[in-house]
Order: C-alpha cells, then structure tokens, then sequence
C-alpha cells in the first residue's frame, strides 16, 4: 500500500514529516510512502536518519503551497506543488492515499479538483474525532463545505457512520444533527430538513443533538455545517488550552497548591493525551475518490505517523467501498434532492 | 427603579427566584421587586423568611410557561403566564426591567412582542459574557436571532459595544467577527459583507476571530448568528463540565493524585467561579425597548440576586438611550441596507 506524504505541508515541515514518515515506514514495513516535495531539502534529512529505508522514496516537487496563500487559486496556479504533486499520486493510481499538514483549505480544494468525488456523493467533508468520557464522537464537516445544503448534512451522516463504524469499531453508530435544541421542530432550515432526511433512512438516527450533549455520548456521528463545525473545534482547542492554563496559573499562587499540581501531574498527563489531536493523527476527507487525511498545522512526527496509519486503515478497511455501496442504498430517498 | 422577576421560570422556581429576589431587595433597598406569578405559591415563599420587605410586592399571574412548550405560540395561547405579565409591567411602564430563568425562547418572543424593539434597532440578540484569562467576551447573538442578516451583526456589534463599555468598564471595545479564518476574505456571505459593513463604521473594529482566539483576547465583542453563538456556549458549557469530571475521574485512580487534587482544591475553586455562569446572573436581550435579562435554566438565589444587579446597572447607566444615540450615529451607513 502507497501513501503519498506532503513533505513541505505544516509547521514543522520537512523535518517533522520525514521523522513521522520514517516511524510510520518501520511500524509499517509492507506499506510505501512516498515524500512529495522538494527532493534536496528530504534528502537532506533523510540522510541523518542513516541507512535509507526500502519503503521510503522521494517526489520531486519544487513549489509549496503557503499557510497564507489563498486556496484555490494556489491550486490553479503552483501546479508543482507539493499537495498537487502528493494529490496527483493518487489520482493516477500511484498511491492510495495522501496526508498533508498543509493549508487545509489548499489540500481540500486540490482532492476535489484531482481526486472528485465518490459515485454518488455530492460535497465532501471533514471527519474530526471529538474525545469524550464516553468515547469518540464524529463531528463533520470542520471546514470543508461552509455552506451546506440538507443533503449534505444527510450524506456525510452515511458517510461518518462508515468510517466510525469501520475505523472506530463502533457497531451501529448513532448519528445526530447538531442543533440549539433537542426537540423536532427546532433549529435553522438545514437543521429541520436534515431531520426529514434522518427520518425517513435507515441511520441509526438519534435526533438533535445540543453543543453540551456531544460530551455526554448522545452520539457517535453528529453533522453539522462546516462553518460551525470549524468554529466549533478550534473553540474548544481555545478552551481547552485556557482551562489548564488557568487551572496552572491560580495553583502557583500558593504553596500548598502548586504541591497538588505536582501530585496531580499524572492525571492531567492523562486528559491532555486524551485530547491531543496527534492520537489521532489526522482527519479524513469523507467522500472524494481516494483517501485524503488532513492534519494539524501544527503536526509533530507522532502525528504524521499515526495520520499515516489512519490512511492505511481507510485503505485496508475499504471504507471508501462502503461508503458508496451505503450512498446506493439511501438512492430512492435522495434522487430527486438538490 | 421596579424590576419585574419571573418567579415562576427556572428548574428551581419559585424557591431560588423567590430568595434570590429576597436577597436583591436587601443588597438594593432602593429598587422595588415585583414577584410576578402565582399568588399564593409566592405568598407561601416569602412567608418562610420572617418579616416582609417593603420593596417586594407580588403581582399574579395564573399560568406558566413551562420548559417544553413551544415559544412563540406559548406566548400567544398563555396570555396569563408569568413571563407575559412581566413583560407587560416593563411595556406598560410599571417597571423598568424584567428578569427571567424561564423558557428563553418564550421570554424573547414576549419581549419582542410586548417591548417592541428600540428606536432604529433590527433584531434584538442576546449578548452571553465569556471569561477568559484576559477579561470578559461579549459573545452576541447566543440564540434570539437564529437566521442572521449582515446588518443584524452589524447593529449587534453597536450594542455590545454599549453594553460592555457601560456595564463591564471597558473604555473602547474591540469588536471581532465570529470566523473560520483570520484573513478579511474568509467565511461564509454573513461573515464576509459583514466584515464590509464593520470596515465602514467608526466601531473598534478588529477583523475575522477565529474560535481559539476568543480566548487569546483578540476582542472584547464577538458577533455571531444566533445558531452558531447558541451551539457555542452550550459545547462550551459540555466541554468545561466534561473536563473537570475527567481529570477528577483520573485523579481518583491514585492515592498521591488524590491527595493532589485535595491540595488544588482552591484552584478548581477559582476557576470554577470564574467559569460560573451565576457570578454574570443572566444575559440582556439587547435592543428590545425596556431592559430584559435572561437567566440560565438552573439558576440559584444568587443567579437571580447577581442578574437583578445587571437589570439595575443597564437601567441606571441608560445602556438603551446610549445604544440608541449609538445607532443613529450609523444611520448613514446602514440607511439602504436591507
């Protein structure tokens, strides 16, 4: 199995993406991966890892695509672009899959124009998995499609059940709409329409969910827009990181308190693990014809070294297969929407 | 100065409310507390605390609105209820305030309906305060306005601005749009005409905030559709509650963590009290004619006592007469926008 890797996409680029390619390489030694990007600079740190790798090649690619390029005129215009070129590998069956911790928007725009779409899926969309006491709850879309139309919200409902149920293990993943109440008839039109949709399928469809709900494990698929969606997640990242700073910053005040947080390094070791994106790696780009995982701008080794085994698992896991093979099935009730 | 309470609205009425408004009249012997809702449940109430204030009177009111009816046709069906009559005691003059913990839907649609909006306003919105590590956030809309127009965001930046400058003491507030992206191009059509309308004012305006800088204290106001500003605080709520529980649940696991978070103690207990939604008592339904301040459904004695004290400080500051000089000021640039 091959999996194109964007060396030149994230903060830490090259170096933390060639360290996690190499992990991944030795934790994966059937699989191949290919580092896309400028071939000197990846050379250059391959070479201070030794002895070079079997499974590890280069794509030259001269052009990267900046944090603060606009997205899809990027795409148009650096056409030798490291997500371009890493994109293009699986589109023309070169790879299987693809991961970047570059420009989300970047990555996005060039799997849509490269990759398309699945048969039958109409937007794609971005799967971020929400840690709670109660287990991993899906939240799509966080950014791919702003601006969502019922259907939408219907397919990535089918298409996060797939993957929580292939990847996550969970066996009939219950799905809700995220909405500012709980009973039928409340919320915005896309709330209330999606609901008809949930309705009349065959999902495991558990209703509204409210934003306090999805920690209490209402749900393990919740749909959204991606504007709430995005908003939504780098939100709680914004609380998340308030809240143990807050908590660090009042236990040094006093003595007595700056020894229990001492004590108490352990268990906040624990949630801060619990939550840390680079678990998980990366997040799937639900419903384009290839596997797409985007990650964390902000991705070390660790990250680009699990993304890489999420991308495997899509692939082994056929999710893709299924996801088209379910789409087919909900055919009748969705044929006529636009 | 008369401020109309809800008795009946809130999980803990009229227990909480009835104590709370209690213990307002003694901290404000100069305000005079109306009790409205059902006559001898409240009577039965006040009896328990010894000799009567002379600043609490009750007003009757036979019917409640309760949680699960549906908001605006409750309204217009229960013409009796408490969080009518309230309202009808702020509209016809006989107080200058209403407070309520009850159905938020039901006391926005009677506010509307009885108070009418104020001279120039759109729509009125809830603005929700968020502590941070650098002061207190202004988040408007958080649930009044679930479908936004630019101009709505627009005018809601106004009024907050009023609201946080007269109430928090904040001399210039900068005012920051709810996005997915810094950069001015981004988000949805709201966001970006928006961002047009706010780049003309004279406003403190400081461009896109993204979910994870609200608490990097990048604004002291941030606009948002109602739908997006309700999911928020409610996910904000969820994820705060869902992270004391698990580091407690981790803590617990040893004895020495145990000990830890023995010894943290006092910090949990000023974070918590920072994050406590009864320290700010309510939230002002903002640009209604007549001040209205919403409570949180579980609201204490203290919640009710802390959102009286917003009800007497919007009054005497003329935080309306402000937002309505304020607005003016705007009528140029807003005269033909839709």
């Amino acid at each position: 199995m091959r999996v194109a890797v964007d060396a030149m996409g994230g903060d830490k680029a090259p170096y933390e993406i060639v360290k996690g390619a190499i992990l991944a390489a030795q934790q994966f030694p059937d699989s191949e991966i290919i580092l896309v990007g400028d071939e000197k600079e990846i050379q250059r740190e391959l070479n201070t890892y030794g002895k070079p790798l079997k499974n590890i090649s280069i794509h030259h690619a001269p052009q990267v695509v900046k944090m603060d390029d606009p997205a899809t005129s990027s795409i148009r215009q650096k056409t030798n672009s490291s997500i371009t070129r890493s994109v293009e590998l699986v589109a023309n069956g070169k790879a299987l899959a693809v991961v970047s911790a570059g420009h989300t928007g970047a990555a996005v725009a060039a799997a849509a124009m490269h990759l398309r779409t699945l048969k039958g899926v109409r937007r794609p969309g971005i799967s971020a998995p929400l840690p709670t006491r109660h287990g991993i709850c899906s939240i799509i879309d966080v950014g791919a499609n702003i601006v969502c139309k019922p259907i939408h919200l219907f397919q990535y409902g089918v298409m996060a059940t797939v993957f929580s149920k292939y990847i996550f293990g969970i066996e009939n993943p219950r799905v809700g709409i995220l909405n500012i109440g709980e009973e039928d008839a409340k919320g915005n039109d896309l709330a209330k329409e999606t609901f008809a949709l949930f309705s009349n399928s065959l999902l495991n469809f558990v209703g509204n969910v409210e934003g306090r709900e999805i920690f209490d494990g209402k749900a393990d698929v919740v749909v959204c827009e991606g504007f709430v969606g995005n908003v939504m997640l780098k939100f709680a990242e914004g609380i998340a990181m308030n809240f143990l700073s807050t908590i660090k910053e009042e236990a040094m005040k006093s003595f007595w308190t700056k020894v229990g947080l001492w004590l108490c390094k352990p268990s906040f070791k624990t949630l801060k693990a619990k939550m840390d994106f680079t678990e998980y790696g990366g997040v799937p780009l639900l419903g384009v014809n290839g596997v797409c995982i985007i990650c964390h701008g902000r991705s070390n080794s660790k990250a680009i070294q699990n993304a890489i085994r999420v991308a495997l698992q899509l692939s082994k896991n056929k999710v893709n297969e299924h996801i088209v093979s379910e789409l087919e099935k909900t055919n009748t009730l969705t044929a006529n929407i636009s």
